[in-house]
């Protein structure tokens, strides 16, 4: 099933981009958080997104076990929205999860899914090298599992202001 | 009037671009400078950047009151060039205006304006997410800011290398 | 010689891409690499990089004294890559060399390079303004060089989540 990958920088618009792509398939459209609410200000992030989103989706949250949720959940009349697969390598890193082996899980879900699957990240390595070891590990392996969703993906677009750039485009 | 919107991060070329537009226009030029000298490092990059610019072009400052600014000094025989959004961005952060307010002013005067008019600002969005709270909440704002501009422009260009990227070109 | 310049952020595939561009020459490569291994972290990055090129390739490295290097190694029956730009700039910097003294003799050698030369930078403008005035003045000397190397080159490539984009293409 075709697949979409959209990603860009913090407030660049790529949620509600993708939203509106998954809104526009016709299908039934079900939203996979991967954010976990450990503290007020991502509480209050995940808060705003669901009421951005209009009362026909459909949310269930996988801060770790994607692969298994878009599984459980892709069908012929589903949009399956993923927001974002950059928090989802970052729960996986502090559950200390192996992210290469989840990678693999996720590329098979996509290959095999039932319907089609919007998948959005953040694109993070375009500033200063980060100070401290953590931050270059994660920055390495959110831009690692980017390259290998772009490489499956049908259609990839690059998001800034608003506004997408196509990257990819499979006909 | 047409808008041009010029976005990329630092040092990407994207005021020389926006100046060499402006100046292709063969309308007299007028740079709205939203910098404050608070220091000599910043000191010394508005010098520079004055020093590039030819003795055609004037020069108002308007660090805050930017719609305002923009209102009372668009005409059809001028180009007018605000650069850049991001540092007004700040300044109305650290002079804890209503950034929103603002930006409904600012989207107001663009609508209206009397004749063409060039907005610069910074992409800040795609490196790691910053440690501190304060750094999050500025480069959300500027990320708001960046799509209502973007949205309202007729033709919007990233700029990285020195080069430009068509982002929307209205016809 | 036709030259092409690849810039991207960390983790973008800008080193695969440079390597597989230089590989379908059909050209003798040669790497030049301008990465010191000054730690254990860097240590590992380089064999895994050098792992990652095939036994045709040859490697010479160049922390300091690039277009020298460039020169000495330019030949029609070689394709010369250089990974990466941003790296040199870092290694200028800690060395106190004159950064502008040594992009001018840079641009001189590619404008007399005997051979097709590929160059890798990273985008490091796109985030956050970091905290410390260092970082800054990297920050500034690495989008300079890049502004110069990419109105010089032949082709200008963008690479995100391993896909290229292009941002000028002479022909």
């Amino acid at each position: 099933m075709p697949s979409l990958f959209v990603i860009g920088g913090a407030r660049s618009g790529k949620s509600r981009y993708a939203q509106e792509r998954a809104e526009t398939t016709g299908l039934s459209p079900m939203f996979i958080a991967t954010a976990q609410a450990y503290d007020d200000e991502m509480r209050e992030r995940i808060a705003r997104h669901q009421a951005d989103r209009g009362p026909e989706w459909q949310t269930v949250e996988a801060p770790l076990d994607l692969a298994q949720t878009i599984k459980a959940h892709g069908a012929p009349d589903r949009v399956v929205l993923v927001d974002c697969l950059t928090l989802w390598v970052s729960n996986l890193m502090l559950a200390e999860r192996d992210i290469a082996a989840a990678t693999g899980d996720l590329a098979e879900a996509l290959g095999g899914a039932k319907g089609p699957v919007i998948l959005v990240a953040n694109e993070v390595g375009l500033g200063i090298v980060p100070d401290n070891a953590l931050a270059r590990r994660f920055r390495d392996a959110a831009g690692i599992v980017n390259q290998k969703v772009a490489a499956l993906a049908d259609e990839v677009q690059f998001l800034a202001a608003g506004l997408p750039l196509t990257l990819k485009q499979n006909r």
